[in-house]
């Protein structure tokens, strides 16, 4: 038996946000491997399936990459369907580019299910459109983080050009970012928003400015975390710096550290 | 009675390709406001609703835009689910902003479920991630037609200075496009990969270069396309134009125009 890999996007996390193609296929799967921000009901999906879990730490990427590879051939030859279930949209950030290679060279049939990637769940959340007819018509996606031991301002050009831009896995090395971007010439006075767990029931929204964000080293995000950058959320992101202020006031305590600037 | 109006993303083109929430409030929706590139199998999701077609011409946006707003305030206060369906993600290319802000100012609930917007199908169809380790940590989305009577290179610096970049809605101005990027300093020999109808049992796909897509005034594209720069779809736009070739070559003719460069 020869069978079939699919690279399906899970979405940003809430189960009910994978494409009725992607829901099909883990119906139909004999197998499931799986990433670790993937949700526990986006697996039950594919009751009858196998599932393993190939979550990967950063600073072993190289090694577990190999092992997913091998997996994945292995399974087509006693599966009809595989499918490879990865948070987001798998060709957005998502390294499939390394599976489909290594698919081919085994001369496994592949295709790739798009999903919802989570700077789009992001701005459903803000409710701020990324684009703006007469404002916005460029938007960047990037992140800093994609290979290792490089030098990490080749992203900066397109985001700090951009009218809008979205950085991935960013949230760590915030300040570094904001350094960055206003050598590029963004200003301090850009309005940013900070969405945390985006399409999850304890999705959070911080609002701030580069300047903000430059000083705020500590931003006590704990999940996955997006930073947006552009003028179209200055109004969304004034609203919540004066709501996380007016928060601090009625518990009649002064922030220890300032997360939030003026 | 005050009804919810529901913005949601319908997918690029296939009907399968919504989310599972997108699908619910379909099934759950009283009337749908649909755009005119929304798949009829779609609308088939909502068979108990009362369908309203808003599809827009690009000359007449503005008087549209004040009449599709006002539909759905109107709608809020007969069905308790109101659904305006967009292509794609509502929050990118999607004139989402002008419908959320007219719904806050009437008073009337308003929530966007996000949708894969065409670029991720489109990618999945190429095969090819946009994003690589080590090769490709920058994607800019633009659009050079956002806005009527403006200066048309706003967009271009983001996309030149981007390791990939999608362009929506810009087949029709290729040529143009082309100048303007050269002019930005994009490489004449940057692969281009030209995909219509994403997606769709219609999709086709074109591989070029800077320097073709200048010279290529009549791209022969009809439906729906989009146009993704980067060093990424090298080997993949070389293949297809080399398959362009032979096809030429088999049919026993040279192309009129040539539409695919050396």
């Amino acid at each position: 038996m020869i069978g079939k890999v699919y690279l399906v996007g899970a979405g940003p996390g809430a189960p009910d946000l994978i494409t009725l193609r992607g829901a099909e296929l883990l119906k139909r799967a004999g197998i499931v491997f799986y990433d670790a921000l993937v949700h526990p009901e986006t697996l039950a999906f594919a009751p009858q399936a196998k599932l393993v879990a190939v979550g990967k730490r950063c600073s072993r990427i190289s090694t577990d990459q190999r092992f997913i590879n091998r997996n994945l051939v292995e399974a087509a030859a006693k599966y009809a369907v595989v499918v490879r279930l990865k948070g987001g949209d798998p060709m957005l950030f998502g390294r499939a580019q390394e599976e489909i290679e290594a698919l081919a060279a085994a001369g496994v049939g592949c295709e790739v299910v798009p999903g919802v990637t989570s700077a789009l769940a992001a701005s459903a959340e803000i409710g701020v459109s990324r684009t703006r007819r007469g404002a916005s018509r460029s938007v960047t996606f990037a992140t800093p983080r994609v290979g290792e031991g490089e030098d990490t301002s080749d992203w900066a050009p397109s985001v700090a050009s951009a009218d809008t831009a979205v950085l991935y896995m960013a949230a760590g090395q915030a300040a570094e970012i904001a350094r960055v971007l206003e050598e590029q010439g963004m200003p301090a006075a850009t309005p940013v928003m900070i969405v945390e767990n985006a399409s999850l029931p304890n999705a959070r929204q911080i609002g701030t400015t580069l300047r903000g964000l430059r000083e705020s080293v500590d931003l006590q995000v704990g999940g996955p975390a997006l930073l947006f950058f552009g003028e179209v959320y200055r109004e969304r992101a004034r609203v919540l710096m004066a709501a996380a202020l007016l928060e601090h006031a009625a518990a009649d305590e002064l922030p220890q550290k300032q997360a939030l600037p003026r």
